[in-house]
Protein backbone atom coordinates (compact mmCIF):
# COMPACT_ATOMS: atom_id res chain seq x y z
CA UNK A 1 0.00 0.00 0.00
CA UNK A 2 1.17 3.24 -1.18
CA UNK A 3 0.98 4.96 2.35
CA UNK A 4 3.46 2.39 3.84
CA UNK A 5 6.18 3.45 1.38
CA UNK A 6 8.66 5.85 2.14
CA UNK A 7 7.74 9.52 1.82
CA UNK A 8 11.66 10.28 1.73
CA UNK A 9 13.43 11.14 -1.08
CA UNK A 10 11.12 12.87 -3.10
CA UNK A 11 11.33 15.84 -4.35
CA UNK A 12 7.87 16.59 -5.61
CA UNK A 13 8.73 20.42 -6.77
CA UNK A 14 10.64 18.42 -9.57
CA UNK A 15 7.20 17.47 -10.81
CA UNK A 16 5.50 20.83 -11.33
CA UNK A 17 5.58 22.28 -14.63
CA UNK A 18 5.90 25.93 -15.12
CA UNK A 19 3.48 27.10 -18.37
CA UNK A 20 4.43 31.27 -18.83
CA UNK A 21 1.17 33.02 -19.78
CA UNK A 22 -1.22 30.68 -18.97
CA UNK A 23 -4.46 31.71 -18.56
CA UNK A 24 -2.95 35.46 -19.66
CA UNK A 25 -0.01 36.80 -20.48
CA UNK A 26 2.06 37.38 -17.58
CA UNK A 27 1.45 34.44 -15.20
CA UNK A 28 3.23 31.38 -14.62
CA UNK A 29 0.86 28.43 -14.68
CA UNK A 30 2.20 25.53 -11.59
CA UNK A 31 1.14 22.71 -13.63
CA UNK A 32 0.31 19.81 -11.10
CA UNK A 33 -0.53 17.24 -14.32
CA UNK A 34 3.21 15.58 -14.60
CA UNK A 35 2.54 15.24 -10.68
CA UNK A 36 -0.53 13.29 -10.97
CA UNK A 37 0.83 11.56 -13.74
CA UNK A 38 4.08 10.26 -11.76
CA UNK A 39 2.78 6.92 -9.28
CA UNK A 40 5.16 7.65 -6.93
CA UNK A 41 5.07 11.11 -6.73
CA UNK A 42 1.42 10.97 -6.29
CA UNK A 43 1.54 8.82 -3.57
CA UNK A 44 4.25 10.60 -1.79
CA UNK A 45 1.93 13.73 -1.86
CA UNK A 46 -1.34 12.19 -0.43
CA UNK A 47 1.21 10.38 2.01
CA UNK A 48 2.36 13.71 3.35
CA UNK A 49 -0.83 15.58 3.10
CA UNK A 50 -2.40 13.00 5.32
CA UNK A 51 1.11 12.97 7.73
CA UNK A 52 0.60 16.44 8.26
CA UNK A 53 -2.73 16.35 9.59
CA UNK A 54 -2.95 12.40 11.06
CA UNK A 55 -3.18 13.92 14.78
CA UNK A 56 -6.00 16.54 14.10
CA UNK A 57 -8.94 14.50 14.40
CA UNK A 58 -10.35 15.26 10.89
CA UNK A 59 -13.76 14.19 10.51
CA UNK A 60 -14.38 15.43 7.15
CA UNK A 61 -12.25 16.97 4.22
CA UNK A 62 -13.88 19.97 2.25
CA UNK A 63 -12.32 20.40 -1.22
CA UNK A 64 -13.75 22.45 -4.29
CA UNK A 65 -14.01 20.94 -7.77
CA UNK A 66 -12.43 20.33 -10.08
CA UNK A 67 -8.85 19.87 -9.20
CA UNK A 68 -8.91 19.73 -4.95
CA UNK A 69 -11.20 16.62 -5.91
CA UNK A 70 -7.92 14.64 -7.29
CA UNK A 71 -6.41 14.77 -3.70
CA UNK A 72 -8.93 15.88 -1.68
CA UNK A 73 -10.68 12.10 -2.12
CA UNK A 74 -7.66 10.29 -1.51
CA UNK A 75 -6.89 12.61 1.44
CA UNK A 76 -10.01 11.67 2.96
CA UNK A 77 -9.16 8.18 2.40
CA UNK A 78 -6.12 8.13 4.22
CA UNK A 79 -7.64 10.19 7.06
CA UNK A 80 -10.47 7.36 7.48
CA UNK A 81 -12.68 11.18 7.21
CA UNK A 82 -15.50 11.68 4.64
CA UNK A 83 -15.28 14.00 1.75
CA UNK A 84 -17.32 17.12 1.15
CA UNK A 85 -17.75 17.86 -2.39
CA UNK A 86 -17.77 22.03 -3.10
CA UNK A 87 -18.92 22.63 -6.55
CA UNK A 88 -20.35 25.46 -8.62
CA UNK A 89 -23.98 26.45 -8.29
CA UNK A 90 -26.41 24.16 -9.82
CA UNK A 91 -24.49 20.86 -9.54
CA UNK A 92 -25.06 19.87 -5.99
CA UNK A 93 -28.88 18.48 -6.38
CA UNK A 94 -30.09 18.57 -3.05
CA UNK A 95 -30.42 21.65 -0.85
CA UNK A 96 -27.43 23.85 -0.35
CA UNK A 97 -25.07 26.69 1.18
CA UNK A 98 -23.28 28.98 -0.95
CA UNK A 99 -20.72 30.97 -0.56
CA UNK A 100 -19.62 33.92 -3.04
CA UNK A 101 -15.40 34.57 -3.64
CA UNK A 102 -13.23 36.40 -5.82
CA UNK A 103 -10.81 34.31 -7.60
CA UNK A 104 -7.17 35.55 -8.73
CA UNK A 105 -9.13 36.11 -12.15
CA UNK A 106 -12.77 36.78 -11.42
CA UNK A 107 -15.51 36.33 -9.25
CA UNK A 108 -17.04 32.69 -8.59
CA UNK A 109 -19.53 30.88 -6.14
CA UNK A 110 -19.55 27.19 -4.38
CA UNK A 111 -22.09 25.55 -3.17
CA UNK A 112 -22.06 22.26 -0.91
CA UNK A 113 -24.78 20.08 0.97
CA UNK A 114 -26.65 22.20 3.41
CA UNK A 115 -26.82 18.95 5.32
CA UNK A 116 -22.96 17.81 4.51
CA UNK A 117 -21.16 17.19 8.04
CA UNK A 118 -22.90 17.52 11.58
CA UNK A 119 -22.74 20.87 14.05
CA UNK A 120 -19.01 20.31 15.75
CA UNK A 121 -17.34 18.49 12.72
CA UNK A 122 -13.73 18.44 12.52
CA UNK A 123 -12.64 19.76 9.12
CA UNK A 124 -9.70 20.11 6.86
CA UNK A 125 -10.12 22.47 3.95
CA UNK A 126 -8.07 21.34 0.95
CA UNK A 127 -6.95 22.63 -2.27
CA UNK A 128 -4.32 21.78 -4.99
CA UNK A 129 -3.71 25.48 -5.23
CA UNK A 130 -3.41 28.20 -2.68
CA UNK A 131 -2.92 31.45 -4.67
CA UNK A 132 -4.69 34.46 -3.21
CA UNK A 133 -6.21 32.29 -0.69
CA UNK A 134 -10.34 32.94 -2.27
CA UNK A 135 -11.55 29.77 -2.82
CA UNK A 136 -10.07 28.46 0.68
CA UNK A 137 -11.39 31.58 2.32
CA UNK A 138 -14.87 30.83 1.09
CA UNK A 139 -15.20 26.95 1.90
CA UNK A 140 -14.19 28.17 5.43
CA UNK A 141 -17.16 30.23 5.10
CA UNK A 142 -19.21 27.25 4.37
CA UNK A 143 -17.73 25.22 6.84
CA UNK A 144 -18.22 27.81 9.19
CA UNK A 145 -22.22 28.24 7.67
CA UNK A 146 -22.54 24.35 8.25
CA UNK A 147 -21.63 24.71 12.20
CA UNK A 148 -18.49 22.52 11.70
CA UNK A 149 -14.71 23.81 12.79
CA UNK A 150 -11.59 25.00 10.53
CA UNK A 151 -9.05 22.88 12.01
CA UNK A 152 -6.55 23.36 8.97
CA UNK A 153 -5.71 23.86 5.25
CA UNK A 154 -3.59 21.72 3.23
CA UNK A 155 -1.71 22.29 -0.07
CA UNK A 156 -0.29 20.41 -2.59
CA UNK A 157 1.13 24.11 -3.83
CA UNK A 158 1.11 27.30 -1.99
CA UNK A 159 2.16 31.04 -4.20
CA UNK A 160 3.21 32.62 -1.39
CA UNK A 161 3.69 35.95 -3.23
CA UNK A 162 -0.12 35.90 -3.71
CA UNK A 163 -1.03 36.09 -0.01
CA UNK A 164 -3.19 33.32 0.78
CA UNK A 165 -1.87 32.46 4.30
CA UNK A 166 -2.88 35.69 5.69
CA UNK A 167 -5.76 35.64 4.57
CA UNK A 168 -6.93 32.21 5.82
CA UNK A 169 -5.73 33.39 9.76
CA UNK A 170 -6.21 31.97 12.18
CA UNK A 171 -6.25 28.44 10.49
CA UNK A 172 -2.59 26.61 10.24
CA UNK A 173 -1.77 26.45 6.84
CA UNK A 174 -0.04 23.60 5.35
CA UNK A 175 1.64 23.59 1.74
CA UNK A 176 4.29 20.59 0.37
CA UNK A 177 5.19 22.54 -2.19
CA UNK A 178 5.90 26.39 -1.94
CA UNK A 179 7.05 29.00 -4.75
CA UNK A 180 8.45 32.74 -3.52
CA UNK A 181 8.33 34.65 -6.87
CA UNK B 1 -5.03 2.31 6.90
CA UNK B 2 -8.26 1.45 4.75
CA UNK B 3 -7.45 -0.90 2.22
CA UNK B 4 -6.34 -3.41 5.50
CA UNK B 5 -9.98 -3.27 6.24
CA UNK B 6 -12.62 -5.41 5.53
CA UNK B 7 -14.65 -4.14 2.96
CA UNK B 8 -17.56 -6.60 3.82
CA UNK B 9 -20.80 -6.40 5.23
CA UNK B 10 -21.28 -2.74 3.96
CA UNK B 11 -23.61 -1.88 1.90
CA UNK B 12 -22.73 0.36 -0.63
CA UNK B 13 -26.03 0.84 -2.37
CA UNK B 14 -27.85 2.52 1.26
CA UNK B 15 -25.46 5.26 0.73
CA UNK B 16 -27.16 7.00 -2.65
CA UNK B 17 -29.42 9.08 -1.95
CA UNK B 18 -31.99 9.71 -5.11
CA UNK B 19 -33.40 12.73 -5.77
CA UNK B 20 -36.48 13.35 -8.23
CA UNK B 21 -36.60 15.71 -11.13
CA UNK B 22 -32.52 16.51 -11.18
CA UNK B 23 -31.11 17.98 -13.10
CA UNK B 24 -34.81 17.54 -15.52
CA UNK B 25 -38.06 16.65 -14.34
CA UNK B 26 -38.61 13.04 -14.71
CA UNK B 27 -34.88 11.91 -14.30
CA UNK B 28 -34.32 10.65 -10.83
CA UNK B 29 -30.05 11.65 -10.13
CA UNK B 30 -28.54 9.57 -7.52
CA UNK B 31 -26.32 11.25 -5.56
CA UNK B 32 -22.90 10.17 -4.21
CA UNK B 33 -22.82 12.42 -1.71
CA UNK B 34 -23.86 10.60 1.08
CA UNK B 35 -21.57 7.93 0.11
CA UNK B 36 -18.75 10.10 0.42
CA UNK B 37 -19.49 11.58 3.63
CA UNK B 38 -18.98 8.30 5.42
CA UNK B 39 -15.70 7.05 5.74
CA UNK B 40 -16.37 3.45 5.41
CA UNK B 41 -17.99 4.01 3.02
CA UNK B 42 -16.06 6.17 0.96
CA UNK B 43 -13.06 3.55 2.32
CA UNK B 44 -15.02 0.75 0.75
CA UNK B 45 -15.70 1.92 -2.29
CA UNK B 46 -12.31 2.90 -3.20
CA UNK B 47 -10.92 -0.70 -1.96
CA UNK B 48 -13.69 -2.38 -4.33
CA UNK B 49 -13.22 -0.70 -7.10
CA UNK B 50 -9.26 -1.42 -6.75
CA UNK B 51 -10.08 -5.08 -6.00
CA UNK B 52 -11.44 -5.16 -9.04
CA UNK B 53 -8.84 -3.61 -10.80
CA UNK B 54 -5.80 -4.80 -8.97
CA UNK B 55 -4.16 -8.03 -11.31
CA UNK B 56 -4.68 -5.62 -14.36
CA UNK B 57 -1.53 -4.10 -14.09
CA UNK B 58 -3.04 -0.87 -14.40
CA UNK B 59 -0.15 2.12 -15.44
CA UNK B 60 -2.79 4.98 -15.35
CA UNK B 61 -6.36 5.79 -13.99
CA UNK B 62 -8.02 7.98 -16.67
CA UNK B 63 -11.14 9.81 -15.29
CA UNK B 64 -13.61 12.97 -16.12
CA UNK B 65 -13.87 16.07 -13.81
CA UNK B 66 -15.33 16.87 -11.70
CA UNK B 67 -16.91 14.03 -9.73
CA UNK B 68 -14.82 10.86 -11.94
CA UNK B 69 -11.58 12.95 -9.80
CA UNK B 70 -13.08 12.15 -5.76
CA UNK B 71 -12.83 8.73 -6.65
CA UNK B 72 -10.49 8.52 -9.60
CA UNK B 73 -7.06 9.79 -7.41
CA UNK B 74 -7.48 7.97 -4.58
CA UNK B 75 -8.43 4.85 -7.30
CA UNK B 76 -4.90 5.93 -8.68
CA UNK B 77 -3.03 5.97 -5.80
CA UNK B 78 -4.40 2.42 -4.27
CA UNK B 79 -3.51 0.83 -7.79
CA UNK B 80 0.12 2.22 -7.78
CA UNK B 81 -1.04 3.76 -10.64
CA UNK B 82 -0.82 7.55 -12.22
CA UNK B 83 -3.94 9.95 -12.60
CA UNK B 84 -4.50 11.63 -15.55
CA UNK B 85 -7.27 14.08 -15.67
CA UNK B 86 -9.80 14.71 -18.75
CA UNK B 87 -10.84 18.06 -18.31
CA UNK B 88 -13.88 20.63 -20.25
CA UNK B 89 -11.91 22.74 -22.85
CA UNK B 90 -9.05 25.36 -21.88
CA UNK B 91 -8.70 24.04 -18.35
CA UNK B 92 -5.19 22.01 -19.02
CA UNK B 93 -2.43 24.40 -19.75
CA UNK B 94 -0.20 22.19 -22.21
CA UNK B 95 -0.69 20.99 -25.57
CA UNK B 96 -4.13 18.74 -25.75
CA UNK B 97 -6.12 16.23 -27.37
CA UNK B 98 -9.95 16.80 -27.51
CA UNK B 99 -12.79 14.25 -28.20
CA UNK B 100 -16.79 15.55 -28.40
CA UNK B 101 -19.12 14.07 -26.51
CA UNK B 102 -22.98 13.07 -25.78
CA UNK B 103 -24.25 13.66 -22.73
CA UNK B 104 -27.07 12.63 -21.17
CA UNK B 105 -28.04 15.95 -21.24
CA UNK B 106 -26.37 18.13 -24.09
CA UNK B 107 -23.18 17.79 -25.79
CA UNK B 108 -19.53 18.59 -24.48
CA UNK B 109 -15.88 17.97 -25.13
CA UNK B 110 -13.47 16.48 -22.96
CA UNK B 111 -9.29 16.90 -23.34
CA UNK B 112 -6.59 15.37 -21.57
CA UNK B 113 -2.67 16.77 -22.44
CA UNK B 114 -1.16 15.01 -25.45
CA UNK B 115 2.10 13.89 -23.54
CA UNK B 116 -0.15 12.46 -20.79
CA UNK B 117 0.46 9.00 -21.13
CA UNK B 118 3.23 6.54 -23.33
CA UNK B 119 2.30 4.14 -25.89
CA UNK B 120 1.44 1.11 -24.90
CA UNK B 121 0.40 2.25 -21.20
CA UNK B 122 -2.56 0.31 -19.89
CA UNK B 123 -5.32 2.71 -18.98
CA UNK B 124 -8.05 2.08 -16.64
CA UNK B 125 -10.73 4.51 -17.61
CA UNK B 126 -12.80 5.62 -14.11
CA UNK B 127 -16.24 7.98 -13.81
CA UNK B 128 -18.76 7.54 -10.75
CA UNK B 129 -21.20 7.17 -12.70
CA UNK B 130 -22.12 5.01 -15.87
CA UNK B 131 -25.32 6.27 -17.79
CA UNK B 132 -25.48 6.00 -21.97
CA UNK B 133 -21.40 5.37 -21.60
CA UNK B 134 -20.92 8.79 -23.95
CA UNK B 135 -18.41 10.44 -21.37
CA UNK B 136 -16.20 6.98 -21.20
CA UNK B 137 -17.07 6.30 -24.69
CA UNK B 138 -14.79 9.50 -25.37
CA UNK B 139 -12.09 8.88 -22.86
CA UNK B 140 -11.77 5.50 -24.83
CA UNK B 141 -11.22 7.18 -28.22
CA UNK B 142 -8.89 9.89 -25.88
CA UNK B 143 -6.64 7.38 -24.97
CA UNK B 144 -6.34 5.70 -28.19
CA UNK B 145 -5.31 8.67 -29.84
CA UNK B 146 -2.54 9.19 -26.87
CA UNK B 147 -1.50 5.78 -27.82
CA UNK B 148 -2.45 3.87 -25.13
CA UNK B 149 -4.78 0.76 -24.40
CA UNK B 150 -7.99 0.73 -22.15
CA UNK B 151 -7.81 -2.46 -20.09
CA UNK B 152 -11.17 -1.60 -18.58
CA UNK B 153 -13.88 0.90 -16.80
CA UNK B 154 -14.79 0.84 -13.47
CA UNK B 155 -17.50 2.82 -12.39
CA UNK B 156 -19.26 3.60 -8.60
CA UNK B 157 -22.75 3.50 -10.03
CA UNK B 158 -24.35 2.05 -13.39
CA UNK B 159 -27.48 3.04 -14.79
CA UNK B 160 -28.07 -0.28 -16.48
CA UNK B 161 -31.31 0.87 -18.95
CA UNK B 162 -28.95 3.69 -20.31
CA UNK B 163 -27.04 1.04 -22.07
CA UNK B 164 -23.43 2.44 -21.43
CA UNK B 165 -22.15 -1.16 -21.13
CA UNK B 166 -22.83 -1.74 -25.17
CA UNK B 167 -21.32 1.56 -26.20
CA UNK B 168 -18.27 0.31 -24.63
CA UNK B 169 -17.71 -2.89 -26.07
CA UNK B 170 -15.14 -5.05 -25.82
CA UNK B 171 -13.79 -2.91 -22.83
CA UNK B 172 -14.54 -5.10 -19.71
CA UNK B 173 -16.79 -3.04 -17.55
CA UNK B 174 -17.26 -3.43 -13.45
CA UNK B 175 -19.75 -1.31 -11.49
CA UNK B 176 -19.89 -1.64 -7.57
CA UNK B 177 -23.90 -0.52 -7.32
CA UNK B 178 -25.98 -1.31 -10.53
CA UNK B 179 -29.90 0.22 -10.94
CA UNK B 180 -32.21 -1.82 -13.29
CA UNK B 181 -34.94 0.96 -13.94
Amino acid sequence: MPAQRSTEGVNLRAFIRDIPDFPRPGIVFRDITPLLLDPRALAVAVARLARYAQDLEIDFVVAPEARGFILGGALAQALHAGFVPARRPGKLPHETLSAEYALEYGLDVLEVHADAIAGGARVLIHDDLLATGGTASALSDLVAKLGGEVIACAFLVELRLLGGRKRLVPHPVHALITYDE
